[in-house]
């Protein structure tokens, strides 16, 4: 079997997580091809080599150019903010070497296009990190509506909720810098916009509504203006005539992985949300009229790839989880078997859905998606 | 005390709630005045009669304007389709009666605004049947906001979402009628919009979007177009600056009383869901870290007027229970004792907010609410 | 059709309860026969006419025999401590009035038995209030479990949690006066008891276990020994086969209405809490495979009677809407369409049940039931 | 840091947890000795060798005395059927090893003292698998009982319930063998009984009943008797003088991983369910009488050690996650910092409350718990 060394630009939560999964993956799923821990690379050589000792890579490094050119590695994972992705993707890809890059793929579309045009010239592989994608109860949702188990979709109700930036006197960070793409929606929104694609379809149009509610953050000893949006709404027509609307908020106190969705068909009804991460809520019209409710469905070996973690269904699956199914499908992208969804391409998609709603915001009205 | 003869038109199911409530609210509560069963008038003499022998109500009339002329009768309810609500409403305030109309007030604000003004000139007590403003869990929703509870509120999502229109093979019916205001924004939205105010306050400026996904409806034995709503959705900015959406949908399947709000404020949050309306959720920043969580509290005699009904709490209230509380309020509003929220004057802001919703739907862009 | 006049003895919140039943039930439902109200007793002519007229009797006594005897009474609804049913019940068999009688029915089997043969002998009809098996949700159940739909029963689990006692502060009362019958078990626990029967079947043996866990409670300046349970725990052998358990517990602090159980059958099972009265929740292994879980049924039109309260599901019955439904059934079986579950006979065999519990804790080992 | 080889026996499901769990525990948490992955022994050279070649074992034997004696091993990890136990464990402490062994740790409670003395008295550490106390709202559970938080405990309800045997077509299977200790009660049941005496104490009595109720399993082309319990239950009496029940059942159709409890005290109460394992539910009766009720704390860094997995709440914990912080607790237990909860002699108190339920089973009434 075909064995890759990883490089992993970044240490942080998402460093870690790429590297637990990376360690998980193979010996979790039978894949076509074996990752191995390489070269990790951080802000300077002596957090790499702490980051690294801890992590069980061999070798670091403080250039993260360096570990793209090393020749041990055949797969580079930036879990870097996201102004940095294009650079790093594209010295990636000109190396050869596949790239997971976490999200949102990049600040504007021109440039998670250019990322995508560049890696599918080179042929190499791409992944982009939205992992709740890798939930088998959100995928159960969405082969449940390819499947026409709840007829033919009629609306698509979705919100990431979180409180990370609910109190106001949490710092200005690098997440409110404009430079980025955008606020609550380029950040967590992006996940659910992903999530509508996913379950839902292609998204024909949007508008948008965009909010700051905490205007000055503190910063540097004094305070900071906030431009990026706190809560950002978006209404949405799907190509298939479906409705839906989207919201953004990272000041909703009280939720911490409010990542939810409805969707409501001509025959039943789905609704999810990430905080209960195992289970899914099924409503068919085809059950008897008085046995008619939402069924709430627990993750299990049913719905795949759950048993390959466990042989019974309860158990739960956890964050770290969806990380090593993230990366056992991008190893099978790798490996020929299929396309690592969602690929940098589907990054490209999700990043202009969420300017095209930033547009509507500014704009008013309908705005096309493309 | 005072004894006010009740005069009810329609004997539907909304005509059998506000019999229930007028025989219950004096048991059940110490009121200013009290409530006797007076006449009953059906579109024909021979259903309002049947209606009335069941009811309890001594006298039956086809006429409504002769109900309303009975000087027997000093409250006029009025629970037929909102098409009439106007001219009924008018005829009660003329012949001086107090008048109880059920929600929506009318199809549009100028029809609204007429019957206010009309009212107040008079000098007669209204109220309008958004019941949902009486369940307990709402009023404590409000108080807890109103108190600072939640900190300063920032965002508020509310959802009306039912079924009833779901099957595509249910017939067209009056609902549909363009005349009555619109589709489910008026029907069933307009609920949530009074919910929103309620908890929240005044609207001052909207969006919205509404699309008919159920083209066509069996009619007469062909079929007949949907020239209104299925779902509507708003984008909301309260007077407040708090942020906000709303959506109103007919077509959501499995959601039987779906209608629910999150408001999100800086040092808090509720939740509630009439489908567990005796419930409501609160999460608040001041609990100890570890210990922070939304919170089920049950309603209970701790929630006025819960302990009217019952002096333990989770015995659990249900739909007529609201109605009784309903007729109470009114019943205290015409004693002097209070304003019978929701009165004629909330309900036309109601309706205005409606009618603002729709003509943003058309127009694009924030319209301001009057 | 034939007028039946009630006379309610005692005006607490039962009293209430029973007036607001009698008042609603020829309303919501078509009967064979009707209600009126007629006389109110309480212990002084002075509280007796102020509950009659704030409840809507036209006369009041404060004599409970006076009531008994009056020939415009022809059902008897006794709301007083247990210790005074047997003999009041039994007064108004002799007077050949039908009677409704609050649970438990009688402190022990004995007395039990005699008030059930009297109403038997006399030929009137009789109805103990166990009103929490007219919720539609737990007819629901029982008809499921008749029907097959979970296959054969296996287990059952029930509860009746509250905490109405919790605080050892709460004054010693007549219910923890031993002539009673019981502490928790008898109070709460028959409805329990009174449920795993409607639901399953007939209990065949049992275990109990009690224990006394605030063992003083301040009385009269001092304190009292408290000599009742107020935990009991008991496991079951239904006749069928089948086991189970129930707990009974009044110091369950932060349950409110917990009255819940859980039946597991070869092809299903059924979840039920009557904190969230409005929903049943029922598994059946003949789903496919990935899509089996429990789902949440809302009461509704298919849920008889619901329908007859409201054409729409989801809108909710409360606490009075049971007993509602219970006058109703009462009133069927006075017209002979019905026998009025629960009758004295089945009010009987759960203070059989009971007492056999009660002697099991305090023998050990297994205890036939009868 | 001490480096210590790791030898596992099974390379089941469990086995399979285990190799991920040690994996990761170095990489998640800081602790003062290193754990490596040395040799995995099966039942037969080639399923050993291809166990190792996947989970990432350098060496594989056929022979699990071989992996003891292996100087590279340290540990010792038995994953097999727990008629196992006891020898592999006391051949790995003769040997000098630290043994991890999965629950219940023994059949009897006579071989759980044999194993435990020895481990004693060699020296060495051990853990037994009892992986749900791992969870961090089970272990907040705890914290807050100590802490006091809901006063003085009053009565406990553990249940273990899944339907992994509710299908009577299911074969009958070594976990039905007599030999191994009993049937559900023993399985699974020994979970909540690890729960119970984890965050309530000590068990000083119990009582027992059991049932099979699928009397015969297909086996061997032809069908074989169940000897042993598919439903257990038991009344506990705590040393504190707390009352409790638990229940096991392995035909809890519907139930996956419905290890719950709720535990009620005089100033407040908590309720936990593994199958929402990332939640724990808080009553505390010093909140405003109004504001009362179970609070939904999702875990998050505010309960440790969550927070070394992922710095933001709400992301969830797995099942192989709270495998991860048990070999973290073993090897600081291990490296001196604990004692590692549990322990052999925990697993043995275990044991020992299992045995004397089965005791009270047979014999009726109340025994001791040694």
């Amino acid at each position: 079997m075909a064995v890759l060394g990883v490089g992993l630009i970044g240490s942080g939560f998402m460093g870690k997580a790429h590297a637990l999964g990376f360690l998980a993956a193979n010996r979790v799923f039978d894949l076509p091809v074996r990752a191995e821990l390489a070269v990790l690379a951080d802000a300077s050589p002596g957090a790499a080599e702490q980051a690294a000792a801890r992590l069980g890579f061999p070798r670091a490094t403080g250039d993260w150019r360096a570990l793209i050119a090393d020749p041990a590695v055949g797969i580079v994972s930036i879990t870097t903010p996201n102004t940095l992705h294009r650079e790093m993707a594209l010295a990636a890809i000109a190396a050869g070497k596949h790239v997971y890059c976490e999200k949102p793929l990049a600040p504007t579309a021109a440039e998670a296009e250019e990322m995508t045009l560049a890696a599918e010239a080179a042929g190499v592989s791409t992944q982009v990190g939205f992992n709740y994608l890798k939930n088998p109860m959100v995928k159960l949702a969405r082969d449940l509506v390819a499947a026409g188990e709840i007829g033919e979709v009629r609306s698509f109700r979705g919100v990431h909720a979180e409180d990370f930036m609910s109190d106001a006197a949490i710092p200005w960070t690098w997440r409110l810098d404009p430079s980025g793409g955008g606020g609550a929606l380029a950040d967590i929104g992006s996940h659910i916009v992903a999530i509508a694609r996913f379950v839902v379809g292609p998204i024909a149009a949007v508008t948008g509504e965009t909010a700051t509610l905490v205007p000055r953050r503190p910063f540097d000893g004094g305070s900071r203006a906030v431009e990026v949006d706190d809560v950002a709404t978006a209404a949405l027509r799907f190509a298939t005539g479906a409705v839906g609307t989207i919201e953004a908020n990272w000041l909703a106190t009280g939720r911490k992985m409010g990542l939810a969705f409805e969707v409501s068909g001509s025959e039943g009804a789905i609704r999810f949300t990430q905080e209960r991460m195992n289970e899914l809520a099924l409503y068919r019209t085809r059950d008897p009229a008085s046995l008619q409710g939402f069924r709430t469905i627990e993750a299990g070996p049913a719905h795949p790839p759950y048993g390959a973690f466990c042989p019974a269904a309860g158990h739960g699956l956890g964050f770290n989880d969806l990380k090593t199914i993230e990366v056992a499908d991008f190893l099978r992208a790798i490996g020929g078997e299929a396309v690592g969804h969602a690929d940098f391409r589907e990054g490209w998609a999700v990043t202009r859905t969420v300017a095209a709603i930033y547009r509507a915001a500014r704009e008013g009205g309908w705005v096309s998606v493309d």
